[in-house]
């Protein structure tokens, strides 16, 4: 009896050894070729899932979006505020292999993106879905009373998917900034920032308890 | 007599030209081709100075480059403190035509730059040169007293220019980034995060205003 192949997972599977080679060697050494020699699969099976090298790319992108969505779900049903915001954030920052992963394929197509409408609205939702996780980190930490209730978390979610994402372009470019990434956390350090308790923060806006107190 | 052509004066020339198509047509579009008709000069002209395509771009690079460095000199030597810090940190936010094209020509070698190892190097060195510029305003603005002496400012100036081209490069991608880049000014409210004296911080916060006269 032949084996029953479940499509979807299969899919999956050649992503995911996509993902692992695109990690150890960068956009330039993902090829179709190099997914068949790390999976054992024949390019020809590989060639029933994905028209190509560019379309196998594009299902690496979308399994990219995939396993940082599954993340953010995971880290928002066990985490809370503050920590759970942070997780969120550094989920895609290139810290190990995975990620590394994660952040090589997402630049590569945002640039892509640029200059195709349709890809460009693929990723926007993913760019929309990032920050909506973000912003529900960020009122569950409103409400804890960790950060000012008055502080529009929308806007603040674009603020700090832009700092990680700019950090993490940079990183991949500049040993410098991987550096900082990897000794420090750079979204700890600004999240603290927009903190109300006085013990996380430097006085960053006296005036309120000054005048109260003064 | 034949006319003296100044070279470095025709290459720069014909570079400003291309970050004009790039503005307008985006990389796509930023082809010899379109250089040519859009300046007078012919394509056997152009290709005097650049061979092809790509050593064109890599031109358009550069020429961006000299741009943003003209730009944060002029600045360093003409404001001070906070003022030329956000000045530094604002010069490629694609908020107009000569920006929009920084950004796209700057993303787009990013990006190459992940795959060659030459080109890594040279655009480090641009990092590099834009990170010096905002230490130095951090450090006026810390002379000033606007910002605190005990803050590291060589790793908040890497901060700062990750949130400003991770929001660049967002904006090219979300609509709704570009419009938080056009209605305010994300970069000054995370400065005025880091500023010490009370009447440089927004009260972003209305809370302060509220209680004072509540």
């Amino acid at each position: 009896m032949p084996r029953i192949v479940n499509h979807d997972e299969r899919r999956r599977q050649i992503c995911d050894v996509l993902l692992d080679v695109v990690a150890e060697s960068g956009m330039t050494g993902a090829t179709i070729r190099a997914v068949a020699e790390r999976s054992g699969w024949s390019t020809g099976v590989i060639g029933h899932y994905f028209h190509g090298r560019q379309d196998l790319l594009l299902g690496g992108l979308r399994r990219a979006a995939e396993i940082l969505a599954e993340h953010n779900t995971r880290v928002l049903t066990t985490l809370d505020g503050l920590q759970a915001l942070e997780q969120i954030l550094e989920g895609s920052v290139p810290l190990d292999g995975r990620r590394l992963a994660l952040s090589r394929i997402f630049f590569f197509f945002f640039v892509e993106a640029m200059t195709d409408e349709e890809l460009r609205r693929e990723v926007e939702t993913y760019l929309v879905g990032w920050r909506k996780s973000v912003a529900r980190a960020l009122r569950r930490a409103q409400e804890n009373g960790d950060i000012p209730a008055n502080i529009d978390r929308r806007e603040i979610a674009k603020d700090l998917v832009g700092l990680v994402d700019g950090l993490s372009m940079h990183a991949l470019l500049d040993e410098d900034v991987m550096a900082r990434l990897r000794e420090q956390s750079p979204v700890r350090f600004w999240i603290r920032r927009l903190t109300t308790r006085s013990d996380n923060v430097v006085p960053l806006q006296p005036s309120g308890e000054t005048r109260a107190t003064g």
